[in-house]
């Protein structure tokens, strides 16, 4: 068994990866640490665990080395401990969002500081497999991705690797999240009474994760809009561009089939009845599907590209094990079979 | 007292508007029809107006000559019958699309079929005293209003009036809705372990709200985005667009600020701290208040413009009664005093 | 007109006490305290009064005399500040719980903790006006009423009254609630992650209100169990007891008719057909209704005994304004004409 | 491989199985019927499902033998076609109420029709693997289990093995449910504007499940009282009794615990700490566990027993497929592994 241990336990994505990586079947978890929660059993704070480990959540300062190092602290913590945690252990995933970009102006122009240790970005390879696969197998640190750029990096990748999209023409994303989004911390926005029912844009454009769009798909002219609705995990998100001339419904299809394919998390969704014919992400919650769909106005060019997840899974969590069994060779899918609810 | 009747008072914008007629200081309900629940106290379908009123629903067939008539039937059957109901009332008010278009191939155009009364449709005046309040005080026949076509139409009106917008540009409309919307017949997606939890994009463009978006603002590049989310009353549509070379964010204010002034029920949203920064229709259940916001990305001339509001309200019955008031030279907010609520 | 202060207005019943006032035809609102929002407009705070209102929010040490002041502080404070309160105006009402109780004996057993003022319990009458309606018209002190032992109180009411009741058995009330008892500040748990979807008995027993049901109805034997459901605003109380032998359907019906009939905010609710044939908080939101129901088991006498309310309205500050009313000899419904709606 | 067919497999029920046996490691679904959906793939109609199967939904009157036949049709169907279903397969596991109560006279009270093949009833164990295991490893035939009764039972199965319940005195139990109990056909009351936001106590006493609460645990006097509340999925049970005199917490911690020790899915859930002291459904969707815990009033022995469990799991298609496991000699928990997540 592979020996992995996870910096920052309590919080949603460091749950998630507890429950991931417990019914890993190459896996075993050493420890996980927690400064608010220590001492406590990990099923007092995520209770989906109960009866299904006696883990108690240790002290940051005393980890062990270990093979994998998990890192599902907030921003800004890890590149200023990542020297020593690379004592710890040989691999790292992170979760959080230190070092996603690979260039430090950039970093610096979209989080508004300098970043610590800018000598670690070239290290790291960006944690999306759909893009990254191949570097995976030889890598020995991989970021995590943005949530909302990972469901806005999966709805335009059929389109930029068939090389469809007119990239003269600005791409306007807009994204709908639920409140896990906002962690387990929350502020007074996030009471219930008051996060309950809203349609509420918080953000119209200049949110950080459109940098990991701009840097791994290459376009330019993109803003993210963000809007919470009331659901707890998922992810939509809805892009608006528009295609090069002549590009009709087939090439479109072949695009989108391929990347499906190529991918055992990728599904496409474009269903001429039922209930479910577009992606939706209340379907995913807790599963590693991206699902993705698209509808093109043959008038005019504008397509309308969609992709759902769950926040937790493809979105954070799901994809950082994703990555693990790339990085070491294990079957992709592993540990992450779950298939979703319906209805939920 | 003005005397007013309601053909079709079983469906939610009949309810809404049985609501605002029972609590306005100038009206008396006369007769309020319904086929399926015929001889039903109204109260038994509309369990809020209990102790309020002993109404029931009456036959359309057994029509009594009234001074206002209300017409709250799906869309489609007032067309048929709009001679016969002229002769039983001097003035009607259509909830309907019916009489929304002025131009009878545009409606061909957007309903897929000929319209059974084109000669009427320029009798109309269409339904939204923020564009004709003028017209309404001569007016004897005035439309509904789509409640997506409404949030567009406001969320855009400032910039249209102050001719602000780029029309070389496209708008992208991402519209969000509660479940109301479907009506109270609903189908198999109106389910609630179906509709609960959704983020569902059901129309990428072609919704036939998009019409009146183009006949009212004269705009031509134009697309609706349909999503539904877990909410039952409220729309918030996020419309994006480009400014002119040179607007700034004080044009702005100077524009939304002028239509805030020149009509009560709308408000300008965009504060700087606090929970409720921009337009959320949850506090508006049940006011007729249109909120508008804006985000100004001075960088590219990307303006994020925002209106949310109750559907059933400023977007349906609401409308129609402020409509109603300005046609009867009464105070245009009489009986819609109603603030909302806040938390909900 | 009748000039009113609000001590404590920035949280949930502050803020529906200030929409209740500003429409209001026989009040002015002079001042409202806050000092965590101290000189912010209150709309800021609560965003459904925005363009009703240019108040803001005042320091509470620098209150002015006034004709009737409300207190809407946490519970605790105003026992301490009772006197100074009382040379401020010549009547007061209470929305928190200092003074619902009469025995300071009595309050300590059920808080925990002496009362500052006890001096001042027997000054108080207790804010429900379906149960001291006669005493109001002369009080000066009216106190509140705790939400959950309103639904309790009014869903027995109607047993109690007509010595319907057998009172040698225990009586268990399961009370299922929303999310805005838990207040504006909220604790770990209101997060909308953590309480979206719920269903948490979070008390089993032992819950202050049950003083409150002791005290009012006489009954001993009594348990309230909360349980939080996913709601904002609402209060359902399911009484289970015993009816006296030979008490049939017919008995019921008489003595909730009566209690009905003699409350303008009291209706009873028990249809045969359509969806809403018991009582439900969600139609009542920004209503004073309460809605009452029972089913008996005329087997072995076992009674379920029901009352729906909005706990901001009837639970706290709709029940202070109907006081308010009955204690200035005013039309007992003004100012708490709104429907509630349908569908929410 | 052994090979299994369900018939009626377009319900929320069915859906659930094909998850659940489309990842156990011992099956091969071999058909899946559904006269509504008749050639359609199952993931059209459960979108979960796609990418996992290309299983298309066959006609029930083309069954072909099998090894193990799931009965997942609406009640009342399973008993008029037993005969020719028990051609079909040696083992058979109903997941609706044909078989559940062992006596016609008994299930003709309840259901209010004599049963049309009762001398099948005794053929089947009952599909609680907590009272039944010994019984189901020689077992041929097991019924399905009510969700509500389930719930029922397993709050107070720790009192009624230990003897601690005063039987004398009756017993309550508050039910509150989600609405994927409604099932996919659903009625006016489960639209999503309807069924929204609700707490409705739509069956204050008399609801079918109880039978199985009476039959299975041998107590006479006991009622359930169902509230439908906002959630898809999740039951919660909250039972009111009293103890036999004496009886304290140790006792009741004894006997919850021996119950959770004796069975993999039960967990005994009771924190001083933390958000999630008491059994949630919230954290079971998608899981086989019931979480149970108890609140004693030590004052006068009042108990309230508590038991969440997903209805579609343990009260449903979950029991079933351990039901199958142990009928079968398998590992009790295979397939049925996921834990639950958190938050959702």
């Amino acid at each position: 068994m592979t020996s992995v241990s996870i910096i920052g336990g309590s919080g949603y994505g460091g749950g998630e990866l507890l429950r991931l990586l417990l019914s890993h079947p190459n896996v075993e978890i050493k420890q996980v640490t927690s400064r608010s929660h220590l001492g406590e059993y990990v099923y007092q704070v995520h209770p989906n665990l109960r009866k299904r480990t006696q883990l108690k959540f240790s002290d940051p300062a005393a980890l062990e080395p270990v093979d994998i190092l998990f890192l599902a602290q907030p921003h800004g913590e890890a590149q200023h401990h990542i020297e020593e945690y690379s004592k710890l252990a040989l691999k790292i995933i992170d979760l959080a969002s230190d070092f996603r970009l690979r260039d430090a102006a950039f970093y610096e122009q979209w989080y508004g500081e300098k970043h610590a240790a800018p000598e670690w970005l070239n290290k790291f390879v960006y944690g999306l497999p759909e893009l990254h696969r191949a570097e995976m197998a030889t890598a020995n640190y991989i970021s995590g991705v943005g949530c909302n750029a990972t469901a806005s990096n999966l709805a335009l990748l059929p389109l930029v690797k068939a090389d469809l999209l007119d990239t003269s023409s600005p791409i306007f994303i807009e994204i709908k999240v639920g409140s896990s989004e906002g962690g387990a911390e929350g502020n007074s926005g996030s009471l219930h009474a008051e996060r309950a029912n809203v349609i509420r844009t918080f953000s119209a454009f200049g949110h950080r994760h459109t940098a990991e769009v701009i840097q791994e798909l290459g376009v330019k002219d993109v803003s993210l809009t963000m809007t919470a609705v009331d659901l707890v995990r998922g992810v939509l998100a809805t892009a608006h561009a528009k295609v090069k001339p002549g590009v009709a419904n087939k090439d479109l299809w072949k695009a989108y089939r391929a990347v499906a394919n190529e991918n055992p998390f990728v599904r496409v969704v474009k269903e001429q009845r039922g209930i479910y014919r577009v992606p939706e992400p209340k379907i995913l919650a807790g599963s590693n599907y991206a699902d993705l769909g698209f509808e093109l106005d043959e008038s005019n060019g504008h397509i309308v590209a969609m992709c759902a997840i769950d926040n937790l899974m493809k979105g954070a969590s799901g994809s950082a094990v994703q990555c693990m069994n790339l990085m070491m060779g294990w079957d992709e899918a592993a540990g992450l079979e779950f298939m979703g609810l319906h209805p939920i």
